[in-house]
């Protein structure tokens, strides 16, 4: 029993006898909720000083969270699976303010979930519990005492600071991950990429892969059934003359704007029943979030505090002229490669159309190469500025690539189309970029992957039944030997699933969140809209690639990454205003391509080059108008959404109120009576 | 003693002892917040049903508001002062929800203020408990019973309707209005209108007149004050070389944008002050809402509900085409008005200058007219569309006059700047408008109205004075004759001040709101942005005019009008959009003018059109993308305001839970018990 104590702290004791998973311990240990990948060469007074923070109370800094320990191999290093008692689940669920709002909307409904027989540990999922031995883990941070981490005298600590996100940065802790739960994997599997033609089941996507997840593949859902109508009309357009092009761009254009606004209001709806549309920047902060301790204004915890103009300083004289200028320079890039393409065509030689390809080839490589840096100067231009929350995090990292991609993806075109003035050439632009570039996508994203895993499974497998076996058994041996400290830690029998799943998930791609897909998506929605009027056909095609894009997605995440943590959001942050200018944008190109288009001037030959702009100006004009009305038209929540929260807002007030005069009336008595009867002035 | 029982209900005698006013009743009457002045020749029993309604209990549909009477004057007929006991303003303003968070703050300090020794009775401002009585005398609303008003047969009600609304509307009730404040007005005016160089008492305005007012006159400081920096440039322009026009254009049209984004800032902040921040549609219904009564959602009060889409059907199939046709009649009248004056010129005679005035002036009358039938037509479009608060009530009600304002205003510089592209016409125009129309405006809002007060005033009081006083002895007489039924109501005493305070009041212009002191604004706002590139002086003599508008408007609001009821509101409401929109097209015709301008031209000869054009787009989008950009960076809220905001919401959220915690610990603990260690599933 002693073996017990160990991984279950001392207060949760008189309640252990509700949790089945502990009634036999030496038999079943409690489900590993995260994988922690220590490195081989880890000291030995480190390896301990971190398992003493993950295991220890609170009030001495720990995270009161459950250890247990993989057989010991010396190649892999030591190998922790962390856990949480069912009751430190639903304090910490309470503690955290992003969770208050859902687990509350199941409380509000205790009588209904007691009388379904809903057990009080079904309360939370597994991605939530997930993410709450995440949080807790991530929110270890260092006390005045913790100088610098045992065993790595230069590492320096601060006070506050996330001690595992300093270790996964020194590489003291290798990877963390949760891991898959295959029996939910296949229903979800079942339901979603293997099925054509049914809704995509978002309430399990979003148990299983937390609500970002679910939000993206909503949208994504959301946008390719919007798309039908362009589509449509792009059909029609190809039969019909083309003096009706204008009435199809301006559609287009209003299309844009109604599908936006109103996928606002849906992801609105989304947010509120998922119980996340009260997250602000004032939610508690992201682990990376630095600034000494204070009390927080708002909850009164104990919280990194950092005031928000150091942030706005360091985005407005630092960043954004970063970001710029490394614009700029992709600009000239883009530039530059037309320019040496217009050398080449210059140059009367045989070899002419074979080396015309050299300047495109080159450039995209530049940008692939460039991109990988921006990226890696973008996130850390990001942490520097310390936003507060995880959303405005992201959102400024999404704003800051997005930027860069913006001018990789369109400039070019923005170029040919107003520049050269070349409509022959933008239209196969537009094309190529949505069936080919699409097409390669699909096998980047999913079936390289996949050949990679399937490999790697077959190696993994070959490792732990062949030879592997002896080196285990060695290993074993070892543990007690060169590990010593560790034996305290209840051991994971060698015959346990979980020590096969977490070496092959362990070489796993890690899904790096959801920007790449939304990014896609961003590409091919500025094809779609910018330049619709030259190429009718876009919407098909871009139907043709998300029906395909939605089941390699979840494919992908189903099968060929490493389980994603849960990321909670209330929108699709940043992206929905980058939309939105594409779709601002989509007005002046559209009414643009129509003036220039030489199909149009022959429809009015006689129409001088005033007039086409005048005619350009007018339309932007009234298109701009139009824009405006329907953003002012369309609520940005259901009225329902507005209503409840409205009732909920009261209710707490309400709440307050009586929770005061109660208290008031306690302390008060006397003093108020006195009041009441006193002299007054007037 | 029996006449005491008269106006004050019974629950609240135990009460009495702490209300001084009411010791000596027979003595001192409380204090009058709202005077109804009823039809001279109502029908008694209508009469007694009144009052009956006014001071009836609240479980059978009455107000349980105290009534006193002034002496009967046969040609006045019955005027009736209406008040409340002081427990009845405190459980109102609790009641009211609009009234809560405003209370709420000061409980807030409950320990605070009673260390100040404020008394409960001065929790509440004069203008506050005005409220509180008009809100209880509108919400008087006819129950199942009442089928129509009693001698009226003809006047129908139905359930939920407002009576005294509907009493207001057939005359039977000919004016409510609150009694001035002497004393008070007199210190506010000190350091208001007479105070030349101090900043505006607003805290003492909010008291005095509401938020409504307050919000105009911060607004309208903010403003002037903003306008320093055009006024600056407008100098500095007139000094350097046309070449910089450009310049100052670009400046001014951001100026518009900073200002109206931080104004947005400033008028949260204010509604944070004042407890305003949180109004919201799903607010209590104002009086004229009309609907079955129903359960509401959100308070789970019986209030009027009326659905939503009900609303926007009528508005977006009925209201808006008919706003526009209107603007499509006014545009004409316009146009036609420049087509004669054409006309006038091409004919060759003495009497054309002369002649050439008729047009405008006759332009000028029409608009007059037009203007006052368009008003009363959007207020009853206004009405029937059913709007569920005030706040939207006004604003739409705002938006569909302003429109139409707008076409009477501008669309004639429109036409002069880009149809006969006169600048010399433009500039005479602007200036024309701006010195001499806004200096009659000054005298025709308040000059005039002093004058008409200062003799009627002279009148009322040679009334009392001379030959009514053998009048007032006889109608003292027949008070008891002739309205035996109101013989049990406390009777104000003939020298009491309110009686001569209530007449004088009562002869004095009706406040209609702060529409018109907005549109001034508006149109001022309209001449600055919109024109400045061809009348650099246009913000200094809008300066001037300003400082003079708040000396004018405050005095008016002091002296000549009758006292407003006090208004709450979170923000300038669709004045805010108003302004915006100008700002929008400020950009577009700015940039139009620089293109069109001869003088530019001359700096620039070889320019051809269409570069000028290209110029013109260039520079508009440029401004549209930092318009868009200064937008996105100046938060709506101050960051300390939001903060409040978070820590309201969350102590709010916390206690509604600590609530439901106990509430379900007392209910169900049995059964949390059961389930805890029941079984469950997996």
């Amino acid at each position: 029993m002693s073996n017990h104590n160990l991984f279950e702290p001392e207060e949760t004791h008189h309640f252990r006898g509700g949790f089945s998973y502990a009634e036999d311990d030496t038999k079943q240990l409690p489900r590993s909720f995260l994988v922690v990948k220590l490195s081989p060469n880890i000291p030995e007074n480190t390896l301990l000083w971190l398992v003493d923070k993950i295991r220890g109370e609170r009030a001495e800094g720990g995270a009161e969270l459950l250890v247990m320990k993989q057989p010991y191999n010396k190649k892999e290093g030591v190998v922790l699976h962390i856990s949480a008692s069912m009751i430190k689940f639903l304090l910490v669920a309470e503690e955290m303010d992003m969770m208050k709002q859902d687990i509350f909307s199941d409380m509000n409904e205790l009588e209904n979930f007691q009388s379904k027989d809903v057990h009080i540990d079904d309360l939370l999922t597994v991605t939530e519990r997930q993410n709450i031995v995440k949080h807790e883990l991530e929110n270890i941070r260092a006390s005045p005492k913790d100088t610098s981490i045992p065993g790595y005298p230069n590492i320096e600590l601060y006070e506050g600071q996330s001690i595992i996100h300093v270790c996964l940065k020194a590489n003291i802790v290798k990877q963390i991950y949760p891991l898959h739960d295959k029996e939910s994997l296949k229903k979800l599997g079942a339901s979603w990429y293997l099925s054509l033609l049914n809704k995509q089941p978002f309430d399990e996507i979003r148990e299983y892969f937390g609500e970002a997840v679910s939000m993206y593949f909503s949208f994504l859902g959301y946008y390719t059934f919007a798309l039908l109508l362009p589509m449509t009309l792009g059909f029609v357009q190809l039969l019909v003359s083309a003096e009706t092009v204008p009435f199809f761009c301006v559609v287009n254009v209003i299309w844009a704007t109604v599908f936006l606004e109103l996928w606002k209001r849906k992801s609105n709806e989304l947010a509120f029943k998922w119980g996340t549309i009260g997250m602000t920047s004032l939610d508690e902060p992201r682990p990376n979030f630095y600034g000494h301790m204070g009390k927080d204004h708002v909850t009164g915890r104990l919280q990194p505090q950092y005031p928000r103009y150091k942030t706005n300083v360091k985005m407005y004289l630092v960043s954004i002229p970063i970001v710029f200028l490394c614009m700029i320079g992709a600009f000239i890039m883009m530039l530059a490669s037309f320019w040496i393409e217009d050398l080449i065509r210059n140059v009367d030689s045989e070899w002419t159309p074979t080396l015309l390809l050299v300047p495109s080839v080159l450039y995209t490589a530049l940008v692939y190469i460039v991109n990988v840096y921006y990226r890696k100067l973008a996130t850390w231009l990001t942490e520097w500025e310390n936003h507060r929350t995880q959303s405005q995090f992201d959102r400024h990292r999404v704003t800051k690539l997005v930027l860069f991609e913006f001018v990789n993806n369109f400039m070019a075109l923005f170029y040919i189309a107003f520049y050269i003035q070349d409509m022959e050439m933008l239209r196969s632009q537009v094309a190529t970029m949505l069936i080919i570039l699409q097409a390669i996508n699909h096998v980047q994203e999913a079936i390289i992957p996949l050949i990679v895993k399937l490999s790697t499974t077959k190696m993994v497998q070959y490792n732990l039944l062949g030879s592997d076996k002896n080196k285990r058994r060695d290993s074993h041996q070892s543990i007690c030997s060169s590990y010593e400290p560790l034996h305290e830690i209840a051991e994971i029998h060698k015959d346990d699933s979980r020590i096969q799943e977490a070496e092959e998930e362990g070489m796993m791609e890690d899904y790096e969140g959801t920007y790449d897909d939304y990014l896609e998506m961003f590409i091919q929605f500025g094809y779609v809209v910018l330049f619709s009027s030259v190429y009718p056909l876009a919407a098909f095609w871009a139907v043709f690639n998300n029906v395909l894009e939605i089941r390699a997605d979840a494919f992908k995440l189903c099968v060929v990454y490493q389980r994603p943590m849960g990321k909670r959001v209330k929108d699709i942050g940043a992206w929905q205003r980058c939309f939105e200018i594409l779709g601002a944008l989509a007005i002046m190109t559209n009414c643009g391509l129509l003036c220039l288009s030489p199909q149009m001037k022959t429809y009015a030959p006689d129409y001088s080059t005033e007039k086409w702009f005048m005619l350009f100006v007018f339309l932007e004009h009234l298109l701009i108008g139009i824009r405006y009305l329907i953003h002012i038209a369309i609520a940005d929540k259901p009225e329902w959404v507005r209503m409840e929260l409205a009732r909920k807002a009261h209710e707490s007030r309400k709440a307050l109120k009586s929770e005061r005069a109660k208290k008031s009336r306690r302390t008060n008595f006397s003093r108020r009576f006195k009041t009441v009867h006193g002299p007054h002035r007037h």
